[in-house]
């Protein structure tokens, strides 16, 4: 497990993204919103970012793209220094063994999201911002940009607007939650800022400076805490566990870092102590989760000896 | 998450046993068959490995118990170097989402258990040795024998013939698979084979000793291998995303170590490239795991600063 | 099965009436809107009319009440006329097995409700009149008007008011009907409509007469014909296996005619070929229908030997 | 809803088994066990009995059949009468929503089988059988050459192995039903009595004399009371609510009878207080009910004007 500092990062992203180069365009992109859709498909980009403060990269790494559900990691590192015991009453910490998007765990548990990487569960953790700060988008969006130290990182609207237009089911699970009373602000001001949130747009490098306070128990490289280190732990292992959708036991086995996925075709992993890496590449493999994206963390782990396992 | 090497295990080890001394009895002990209920439940032992084959304990450490599911782990050691390729397609990999010995999983999924370490996956598992071996218990004897060095290890008869008196639910999950043609030999002699499997008895030095090859990349720590690199990563994640029923998230980010458990109150653990330990204490918490063998691992990994994440 | 037109009807309805009279006020009055909570516990009605056009009643006969689920009838009754084939590829015909309001079975069949008399069923129903008319609150209103001959029946608006301030549950369905392409007009605009027809008011006597035409072939007592004899025999054998929520088995074997009940604690039941009958009485049992409503029903069909069975 | 008792019947049966001379073979004959799968797919038959004693019959109403689920109907005859409190509370009277052998809904309710004409509901009355009757397969013997007055029924053998050395997930069920505590005898020796009930063999003549009992209140046709008025009612109720897989709305609206179908391609369907008829034509539709069968009782409840509704 432990990670050579003499690692020669930059030559091993570049490696990695060389030896990959012939396979872009593998998998299948989103097309549900065009914006999503008219991405192109052969994009291929890796930041990797150390405690340090050090940022690693190859390939279109600075490139921003539509982070979607990786946006469920800074909502819950929002929320859960605001409230963390309430915020664990109301949503679960196991994995689903369901699709993101079921609605029959939640109707046998009474409306209680089994962690908060599900689309219900997000939903839940959206409304206790709402309880706490005034501007749910706005505040998210600060922390993107003070943890990632890019200030004009912003909402894609089109994005937005699409998931609004197509977000039927997300609808229905708001509305299914309140009814169980756990939703506790309208459902409409949820959505909007849940499909806000969806909508962001960041680069590898972006992300993987934002992520970098996971891989050092809670704080960020210029040292300000962004939770406790027990509470950065938690996030870790929910990554590992339900960060991936239904994917996350293989994505241990063959990848071995803590991560979460966006059908985007990014992925933010983190190897506890040493480093965060973000991949993206836009076609998606049978999972929902970015084919050559696992590809690259896999190299990544097996070249630097770095998996959790 | 490194693992200082200076670290007194010995020390370490006795004082969570003292801490917790106020606490035996906790929690409530299995009582579906007479030889668990009649334990005393104020057992409490614990032992840890190292891949240079020293081993550290304390408590009732040197005491054998029945290592029930525990035991999931030692199957799949044995049938995984047998048809590695084989085993995948007939057992999934990821959490299940549901209990232990839920059919309803099974039945939507037309009789492929979705990971090893739930009942349904360990009567696949054992099917798959016999396919291949003689004789289903013997071998998983010798191999608990061999990987711990006791050569006395034995079933426990009792507790076999108990498993197999109130086995009805087993019984009808392993009717149930063959109904969908993934099982090929007779129910009756996988079900033999799975309640001997679960009446091991094995104490926490010589459980300690016989997972020490996890966290040694496959080698005991004799230097034999027992299964590959890749297989023993894929082995610890399975641990860690199913290992502990339905708080395999609740485990891994309270303990933050690879486990498997039993209703024995025995939890085997690893940290890959660290140590292996194992806890026993028989009263369970609401998740059937040990409850105070839970709170000694997380004791453990506070103390010592040695959770994957 | 066959029915003496001797029976003398007047007196017989007056008989249960008077043999309940101290049975009044059993069962649980509905409470989730203040107007159902509301109504007096200890009303009773019965009233049942002829293909002939004859009306015999007894007890709170002619006083109105909140119909609710009833209203499902007469949506379907407008509905089948105008679009049968299309109805029935977006609506089944089983009985569901379920609670009258689980997305459970709406998730694994993809949005299609098991029949018109659950919610979701309902909802769709009323979607296809939407399909059609320009406005589903005032042809529903038109229709029940025309088949009971009383121009005054209307919509309790506070009760209206009601189901929308507590009707997330609904919502959600909607939202998730559409979101698998079952719905086409707006969510809001069918629910409106919904919330709306559970809202009606009429009494025993009104609704008897309004169901006559299911026990005469689709035509109503003036020989006008509401549907044809065909879609009358199908909607008479949809109430019996799918009518009363998840009691239709104990309906059709205790009381043994073709029912449809609601929560407002009425019953508009129909003997095929002879006579609908009507009963109202607040208190609520077990499976969500009238308490005093499925006695009286059961007194009726064995004092004049009448079950369909 | 009445019947003329001019009706004559001996034409009307030949006519529907003329008219549907062409149509011979149709739909997909039962393959899972040898006896079934060589039956001649060209088989058409039909019979009608009345109280009165009197049978019409045309096409192949004389050959025998397995009569398959068509003897869950006399297991219930049997046991009814034997403890009817008792069987009510270990069996459901409810559709099930759901296959025939599903084991999902088993678990969520604790082993309580939805209705006796299910699998699992019909190994529960075996069961209470066996609770009061030395030899389970004798009995049910008895009472079906008594209701049809033929003494040469029996079971036939290769069927009866065919199913036991097929019937993996019935073995499941029972073994998942003794699990809650439903099943008191050996699941061997309650299997053993069900896969024979499967293998009865009788002509549609035989079945529809042994059936008219539920056209006649209860009492045979030679004036022998099988069960209560009451009794027989239920029965009927059920046979209209679950009788036919989960084909019993579609069944209750196109075919208007009480019936119960059974994989053999037989079908006995009663109308209360007039008949009962029993068709059979071996090739099934896709709701697992004989297709020329369900033509054959619509065209006889269309052109008889017999329909319940």
């Amino acid at each position: 497990m432990s990670v050579s500092e003499s690692v020669h990062w930059a030559g091993l992203l570049q490696g990695i993204v060389d030896d990959l180069a012939h396979e872009r365009g593998q998998g299948h992109v989103a097309t549900y919103i065009p914006p999503l859709a008219n991405v192109d498909p052969n994009k291929l980009g890796i930041a990797l970012a150390l405690p340090s403060g050090q940022v690693f990269f190859a390939g279109d790494a600075a490139e921003r793209f539509s982070i979607q559900s990786i946006s469920k990691l800074f909502t819950l590192t929002l929320a859960l220094p605001l409230d963390s015991e309430g915020l664990w009453k109301r949503v679960g910490r196991e994995p689903s063994g369901s699709r993101f998007n079921s609605l029959v765990q939640l109707e046998s548990e009474r409306g209680i999201p089994r962690n908060p990487f599900i689309n219900a569960g997000a939903l839940v953790v959206t409304d206790v911002i709402l309880d706490h700060l005034d501007d749910a988008k706005l505040s998210v969006l600060d922390l993107v940009r003070r943890l990632s130290g890019s200030n004009d990182i912003a909402y894609d609207l089109a994005v937005a607007q699409g998931e609004q237009a197509t977000g039927d089911r997300n609808k229905a699970m708001a509305w299914f939650i309140r009814s169980f009373g756990n939703l506790r602000n309208s459902p409409d001001a949820v959505l909007d800022a849940y499909f806000h949130h969806c909508a962001l747009s960041m680069s590898c490098i972006e992300l993987a400076k934002a992520g970098v306070f996971l891989a050092n128990g809670g704080l960020d490289a210029q040292g300000r805490r962004v939770m406790s280190l027990q509470q950065s732990k938690y996030v870790n292992a929910l990554m590992l566990t339900c960060g991936t959708y239904d994917a996350a036991g293989e994505f241990a086995y063959r990848v071995g870092l803590a991560a979460k996925s966006g059908v985007g075709g990014g992925i933010l992993a983190v190897l506890p102590g040493r480093f965060s890496v973000c991949v993206w590449s836009p076609g998606l493999g049978p999972t929902g989760n970015s084919l050559l994206g696992m590809k690259a963390l896999t190299l990544l782990t097996e070249r630097s000896g770095s998996s959790m396992f």
